[in-house]
């Protein structure tokens, strides 16, 4: 049997949190699979805005189309799903995104949930991403540590404390009864938080692979005849060749 | 490494179609797993209405009881997740509506799907199953075609020929991308349905597999907080000892 | 004149808050009403989970089945409604929850209103019950007492100070204008909880009484034309005779 | 026992349609109720506008002002539900639109239901009725029928042809299993069109009046803490005393 | 080049709040634009319930009738916008509602926004109004301070001081980002408001006259197809000659 | 008094469509108001995928920070509104993208409105944004006509005679009031199509200029609180300088 082979994108550009990615996604993927985590050759260290989010896009995309044919699934691993649409026109290959991924997760083992996340400004786009998905009658809470996407990778320590006091917000005030980890890179805190809080914690990294082994499995493509269609042929300035829609 | 094991549980009481589920979920899963398919000792013959639904639950609940420590993950095999919510509260396993899987799968490979069904009586119930899960605004069509769930297996020619035309008119009437099989009796015909239409057809019961599998993967466990707490003991009537909380 | 005939149906085999629940409907009904109030055969003594409510369902239904010739509307009294679509195919004859008719009734008497109730595990049946039901707009309070549902009729005085407490939050933080009483256990609290609050407080089961005298009234039928269809002839294993579909 | 007095207000001036609602009010009452069917002193002679019902309003409040010491409870006779929240302040007791009881009725009898009703500009004035009650997923159709509100009085015959065609395109199309009439002067036409389409068809004032007998019966008075409180003391030029928030 | 005409309408019959609105209105206008700002000739000295809501709004329309040959526009100066549905039946001239206004700018400033109003009773209809509006997923915060509509003129320190208290919360618990001025009484305040609490704070009044000049602009009518045609021709007693729809 | 400058951005790159752009929104533009019509460096020649549209973002986004010293405000032309978050988070002048600008002034003609535009494809875009705007209870219709967005420019004949024909359909079919021109390409066929068709055409940029001299006129900025502060200081890896959030 060929392995299943998956690539992790990390959604910005910060290496450590690449690294960090891996080690979640090389955890939580099947012996038969093959994970390859990668970043944006373009973009910006960390997303905590809109504007960073919409840099960062072209870039994801770009990573994807170079690999489309090595591949068999891909993870867009940024709480926000970064292009993702955009990624299931370009390509047949299931693309997960890893806030979706991890709400599906949440929604399979708890009533209600919430999630858990960076910066206080990130509130509105999280909001946004359950309302998009359609979860506003079943996340009942999203905290915001105030701890920017980079600390999560380096001050590993105060993320924790951080992220335990949110969630005991969450689970005493709005009757969470489990939590989302809305950014890649709190992945892997999510089996010491659970001991701590005492309710499931969904890493959304290791969502995202699971998802994406199941799709590969299933042998689903996207959908190819309307939305997802392959992006028409036609001049795109100021990016290279191979994302011109005609070589797509 | 151990095998993951998955029950698979036909909702209704048609031993050839949960023979059909069988062939669908055996082919849906890993090498590495083993699927168990089975039948409520109780309940309809098939699930066409609320009452069939609610007298099928309590046989699907004893199932899911009596295979509790044998199993690694559960799937609830009858679009509209009968159960599904009790499921969680007596088991700490994973429990997979096809339902709900097979909506999570048309999220990700299409921006606009539907489902196509049995007796148009059931248009209500999946209407409220879509609308309970928050695809109202995905879900573009849902198109009934008046085949008694009994003859999915038994007629299958007549059974593709009238999904066909029902899936006609979800593409070009409600421009749907993709499509759910609203009925696990309709599994493995998905490969058929999708050379005669192009678009991608979910079999719900192979979205519960991999999805089951994915959750067992994850290592998560159903909360316990609140929700979805075992069963407080009391006595419960009319029903055997191993249906008692006290002995959950 | 014929004296309207109602069955108020107890969800649970609690004997104890069936003779409540029949004071409580005695007093709400009208001079040429008869109120019969029952309990299942079988099922949990009360009803506090999915669990609990998806194994009282089919001995309600029965319950009605066996005396749908006899009268001439039902109430199920449990908040939840649970089977009320089912026993709406079941008979022709009109079919209240206690929920759906508390809901109703507080609407009538305010633009914003709350319920209060037993066990802290069913915030979320009731919240889906009120979201199922479209009131998410109206509905601005939903307060857990934890008081189990036996106690709200052993326990009637530490029912009542508990039911005060959540209903003052309900009002003083939500701005409830008025409040549902979330259990039929806690019927005949109304007068006593409206003096100490007051606003309106909305003995459930008295709504769902004299919402049935109106539907009989109003001489309707359940509509056969789709959903509400008896359900189809075929076999369902494990149930009498009488509740077999050909029998009905 | 004292009888249940409830008024019936047209919301229009036109007297026949009064004599109208009045023969459907005095069918569906029970005997222990009078019922008083009468029309504001000011207004539109029919209600096909937004216009045409903002002029309304002012008088059908001055109707309930005036009477009500000597009733138990109002029923609003146009579907659109006219000043219904502002008679709720002036007034404890009961007041019920036509529009809601109706509603609600179709909920209780039909899980997917329609509204047949006059002038095609009334389109949007009901759609926005439904989605203000919460009901816009059980409320499956809308259909115009181009007929003038007097003519439902006026010319019967082509009213009921009219309806008839409109329904059955609800019941074809939508797939809607029961209608409520939509105009207080298609009153009477129910059961005509039962047997012509055979779905229950709710006559919404005889819906309004056993949901006003169902209130009064329950002695809740509309609550007086937030929203309905009596209007404040304040002068309001160019209506009479008896209007004045002080003098009501 | 013509000046654009405005009319701004105040809701109530106060006419030191008509001066106050004139003087934020003639503050927002354009260069080229007259601003004419009256008050209706009946209704209430100020709206603080559905009641006085429904009572001021034939005046409001009596006032755009009269003058609707004169001006290019309305704007309804009450948040709530009191009959601008009905306005626009009765004119092609653009009619814009302070409330909407207002919103729609909050959107343009702030992923996140809230209102600060006048009594607390107020809590709902502007709640509706937001529901009504598409906004419930924006507006964030609804904050009523307990002052009367008069106040906010007459007292124009406590007001100020009461907006601030409330603006904090807004911003602090609800993580509002901008506020609107939810009663026409509150305008000229948005300054020193801005100043205190350091978040865009939007005058409903200057919105209106700011979207009423852009809709001149655009040359647009009221569309006449369906609901927003004239009136049809019937008798409305109790109102003048000049707002009978034949004179229209 | 100084002149208001508003810049114009065509959200793709291909001229003749920047030039028509410019001719409706110079024909917009107030006497006092100056408007510079611009594109982008750099993205796709149309937007008519997703793809397209987020490649597009980044060279948008760049072009309002080269100008932002020298504008008052800016308007993003191209149905979809692309990136008008990350553009508030970026200035503190106002953006205003034609999607939302053409709903508010749907909104104010008419109770029910639709969108006609380009490519079938585009339908899922046109829903999301829609529904992101939270106008699903308002636009009753969109209508794709399979015109490439490039052709709105280069065949006006058969563009505008695919818009009549959309058009009717959805005046006929789905009751649409008022419709919006779905494409920035589409500007100034309003005229010609209200012609042809009798309801309000809302030629977006027009809508959009407009919009944006009323921020202008409001003083408004941006809120900085949450969501649009400043994108904060970090490496953004294969951006110019000017584009680093240490230099905006």
């Amino acid at each position: 049997m060929q392995p299943i082979r998956i690539q992790v994108i990390n959604g910005n550009t910060f290496a450590p949190m690449t690294q960090g990615i891996d080690e979640s996604a090389q955890a939580a993927r099947s012996p038969h699979t093959e994970v390859m985590t990668t970043q944006p050759q373009a973009g910006p260290e960390s997303i905590e805005s809109y504007y960073d989010e919409f840099l960062a896009i072209p870039s994801i995309l770009e990573t994807i189309i170079l690999a489309k044919d090595q591949v068999d699934a891909f993870v867009i691993a940024c709480w926000g799903d970064p292009g993702v649409e955009a990624a299931r026109e370009i390509t047949t290959k299931p693309v997960i995104g890893i806030a979706e991924a991890s709400m599906y997760v949440a929604n399979m083992v708890a009533a209600r949930w919430g999630i858990v996340t960076t910066q206080h400004r990130t509130l509105d786009m999280i909001h946004q991403t359950v309302h998009r998905a359609g979860f506003s009658h079943r996340c009942v809470s999203i905290r915001t540590t105030g701890i920017p996407v980079i600390e999560t990778e380096t001050a590993r320590h105060s993320t924790i404390e951080a992220l335990e006091i949110a969630g005991r917000l969450a689970i005493e005030q709005d009757k969470a009864e489990a939590l989302c980890l809305g950014c890649a890179g709190m992945s892997r805190l999510d089996l010491e938080l659970e001991e701590r809080l005492g309710i499931p914690i969904i890493d959304a990294v290791a969502a995202g692979v699971k998802l994406a082994e199941a799709m590969v499995g299933l042998k689903k493509q996207n959908s190819k005849v309307l939305t997802y269609q392959l992006p028409a042929a036609k001049p795109i300035r100021g990016y290279p060749n191979h994302m011109q829609p005609n070589r797509l």
